[in-house]
Order: structure tokens, then sequence, then C-alpha cells
């Protein structure tokens, strides 16, 4: 009897669903919208419709159902309790317990999204030689996820891998949405990017050519830097090194083999994990100095092959 | 047949050693000198003979040894190889491996001090009624270890738990023991206190009755606090605040239910594990900043209790 499982990762806006054979490999994946209205109540339910018709559609029995894994955009707890998703307009849900029931007993087991994107790389990406791994994800925010022999670090309250929210930066002139000031991600994301070179713009004479956009985003200041753009190289100069400290920082907590650079951000170019390695090597700790820096290697991919490997055997 | 493992705390000077039954309770405890001499090449014989006499006397089989842990004063990986203990003139050892081979095949394994340490007290310490805790030793250095589901996080190079060496105090005039500046245990240790205090005296003129001793400890730094003296004051609040800031940064890497704070610093007073705490939710990311803080209860001792718990059942 074949066996299978499948990987759900809930964003804010779709659903993305994937269905595995029990070796891991992917058979299907697709997409649902995220129904965000009351409160995202139906969320669950329409995860429920589209495993249950797929399973119908391929004449698969519960019982082939190894499990299904869901990554969760908050903070999860290590049985899987989130206690506030909100993207999704949640509260406090046992998603293990109220989608089980909803699948008619099929095992559930619930990350965060940022976790479990760790997860799918360590177990398919990039981390896949590695025993340990941090990986790091550089988009609107700053993301982190923690894992050690294979299996992810959740943290007593759901935030182990909060690498966006260290605090070290002394630059921030704001606070950051966690309500602290000075944390990672206000210096280190695509949004701390935008913030910190439109502050330089207003505050400097430095010479830019971002000075001739009525407005720009990540991407425009990090298409500047090295082409002579003075705020462009400053922004970024000081965004890796504080990405770099952080690593540091995260080496003589947890030690891992290697790190995994992700995130919308990461994908700027090959000099940006050249010069985030330069940085931590700098910073770190004698004995961490040798650690790997990669690029992660499954996209926008990775929550859904880590969802699928919270229940793999 | 009754079973016991023993318990072996490495250190500089002496070796402590423990014999325990099964149940985790110690029969015994003793010391031996540490022969540092020779490179420390006799420091393994000495613990043979040491075991093997006290089993003599005791008429204890060597199938009734479940296993011998050792503490070491060094980075030890995963497996147990030290790669260098500075204090005891060792270079790279295969611990687990040799001391096993010296006494006729009884397993070993080995672990970094601090690490054991904070084993020991999350097995029968301050740490014992939580799944995941940090422990954080204040000495002549800063230490840490890292206990998540009830064992040690080694780090890949031996190095996770290094929380002495967070590179986040901007104040270090000088490098730090491990070659990089501005590491937590430069201005939160023991020395570290002190040498503080020498500087504050000699670039400023706050009044503090520091002035008038010839040298001092860092007890002495300790006992002025919240006596007016200007120069113990402004030297722990930069310590305790540093050593918070250490403490929200753990919390976003691998947040644990609880810190344990021990080492001979720590005894200075419950204000110390108070103010501690103060400042550590005064920086800690929202979602940790319930975790608790408090003092280790095994003093000494958690380094012996903690060797014994990496064999016991």
């Amino acid at each position: 009897m074949e066996r299978y499982v499948f990987g759900v990762d809930v964003g804010g806006t779709t659903v993305k669903l994937g269905l595995f054979r029990a070796d891991g490999s992917r058979i299907r994946k697709w997409e649902i919208p995220t129904r965000t209205e009351n409160h995202g109540d139906g969320v669950l339910a329409d995860i429920r419709e589209a495993l249950l018709s797929e399973m119908r559609e391929r004449k698969i029995l519960p019982e082939q159902i190894l499990g299904a894994g869901v990554g969760l955009p908050g903070p999860v707890t290590p049985d899987g309790v989130v206690n506030r998703c909100v993207n999704l307009g949640w509260g406090r849900r046992d998603v293990p317990a109220e989608l089980s029931a909803l699948l008619d007993g099929i095992p559930v087991r619930a990350g965060n999204d940022a976790n479990v994107a760790a997860l799918g790389e360590a177990r398919f990406g990039a981390g896949s030689r590695y025993q340990s791994m941090v990986m790091i994800t550089l988009g609107t925010g700053v993301g982190g996820g923690i894992i050690l022999d294979g299996k992810i670090v959740p943290g007593s309250h759901g935030a182990a891998g909060e690498i966006g929210h260290l605090p070290i930066w002394d630059g921030a002139k704001t606070p950051c949405s966690c309500g602290n000031t000075g944390c990672l991600e206000q210096i280190g994301s695509a949004t701390g990017l935008v913030r910190r070179a439109r502050e330089l713009l207003e505050e400097t004479d430095l010479p830019s050519t971002l000075r001739s956009l009525g407005s720009f985003t990540a991407k425009d200041v990090m298409d500047r830097h090295g082409q002579g753009d003075a705020v462009a190289d400053a922004v970024i100069a000081e965004a890796v090194d504080r990405l770099g400290c952080g690593m540091a920082l995260v080496s003589c907590v947890v030690d891992p083999e290697v790190f995994v650079i992700g995130g919308g951000v990461s994908r700027a170019g090959e000099w940006l994990i050249r010069d985030l390695e330069q940085s931590f090597r700098r910073q770190a700790f004698h004995a961490c100095r040798e650690t790997g820096v990669v690029a992660a290697s499954l996209g926008s991919e990775a929550g859904l092959w880590g969802a699928a490997a919270l229940v793999l055997p």
C-alpha cells in the first residue's frame, strides 16, 4: 500500500498545498486562496476540502496518509498551538487538534512558517548535507529558523529563531513593529533598507541616483550596490555589518554547521552571500569562523517542502 | 544487581569525582589534584586509577557501571572530542575513546564543563522543573550552557552556549582573551568588572571608596553596589545592561523557559538576579518577556552532577 503525506503552507494571501510520497518525492502542488474574512474562520475548512477532494480524486484512503504538516504565519509552541496569526485574523488555535478532527483523525503537525521553511531547506535544500543549520530569511522582515539534528527548535514561547528581533542596531530612530527599538530587521530587511536609504537621502548630501526617484524599493537600493551610489553603498554596508553581527551572535548560542540565506532580498546576487560571509567571519568567535554561509535553494517552495518534512518518516 | 555511574569534573587544579546510583543519588564525592605537567599526560591515567580503586574498594564490577561522564575545560564537539584544553595543556584528545580504553570498555561521554554544569542544574538543580534552560555562569569569565529537551546543545564546533563571547559591548578598549573586542565577558565577568572600575577611576572624577584601595576584587565592586559609590554603581549598571541584552539575544535564538544564573559573581545577592531579570525584560522580544530568571542551586557541584547526568539513564 503506497503511503503519502500532505504539506500545507498557509500564507496571508494563498495556501500552498502539496501531495508527497512517503519517500519525500512530490506528486502535485497547488494553491487555494486564504479566506481571511470572519477572523479567518474558513481557512481550516478550506484546507480540509482541498485535501479530501485530492484524496477522492486519486482514490487515496485515509489510512494511506501518514500525516499533514502545516506551516503557519505566527509563533507556534512546541505542541503546535498558535497564539496569534495577525495575517489570518486568528487568535489562539490548536491547529493539530482542529485540523486532525476535520480530517477524520489524520495526524497533523504544525510549525511557524519561517521554521518550517528552514526545515525544508535542511531536509531537501541547501542544508541537506549538514547536521545543524540556521536559516535566515531576508524579506519584508528578517526571519529565521534553527534546525538541530534534523528538527526544528521551536522555543518555549514559539519564539526561537526570531533573528529579526535581535536588538543589535543602535541606529534605529523609530520603533520596530514588535514594539522594541533597534531590532536587526529594522536595517536588515527590505523595509529596513528602504527606510534607511530615505533617512540618508534626507539627512545627508551623499550623492545618489535614488534622489531622482519618487519612491523606490529595496531592489532599487540593491541594484545600486557597488555602482558608485553613496547612499546605496552606505545602507547596504550597514545592513551587511549588522546581519553579520547577528550571525556571529547566533553562532555563540547554537554554533550551527551552516547558515542558509533565503528570502527575496537574498536574490540580489552572489555578492550578498559573499559580503555576509565576510561580515560574519570578521565578527565571529574564533571556533565558529569556518561555519558555512550558503544561499537557499528552494526559493518560495521551502515552506511547502518543510511542511511535508514535519510528517515524513 | 545495583547499577552505578561515575561523574568526573576536570578542572585546572583539581578533578572532582563522584559515584552515583542509577537513580541519580550520590554515594560519594572526592577530589584528586590535576597533574598538568607534561602537557597533562597523566590526567586520564589518574582518573582511571581513582575510579578503579573506588570500584575495588566497594567490590563493584565493571558490568555494574553504566558509564562515566566527564566535564572538560575546553570546547568539546558533539562526539566528545576536545580540540584544545589550555588549562590542562592538552591538544586534541578523544576523551571518550581514550578513557573508555583505560577503563576496560566502560562507556564514557564527555562535554564542555560549562555545558555539563548546565546539564547538572537542568536535571538536579534550579532548572529541574523546566523543559529548556540556558545557564549563564558569571565567574572569571562568562560561560553558558544550552539545554533543550534535557540534552546539551554542543554546537558543531563545540562552541554553542559561548555566551561570554557575544559581541555586544562597544565600550571595550582592549581585546578579549579570544582575540575579538567587545565580548560580553569583557564587562559581565569578575575580571571585567574590576577592569572597568579601574578605567572609570582613572578616567573620571566619580566619587568612590575604591580609590582608597590599592587593589580590589569584583566582590569589592559588588559590595559597594547601592551604597552611594558612583563608580561601583556605574560599572554594575553597565554590566547588568549588557548581560540583560545577552539574555534577550539568547531568547531570540533558542527561547528557553528559564535562565539559570550561576558562578561566583552571581552569589553577590538576590539583587543581582532581580536586576538581571529587569534588564532582560526591558530588552526582550515580547513573546519571551515572561521567561524565568532564577539563581543556580548547586553551586560548584553543578559540574559533577552534570557529568553523572551525561551517562545516567
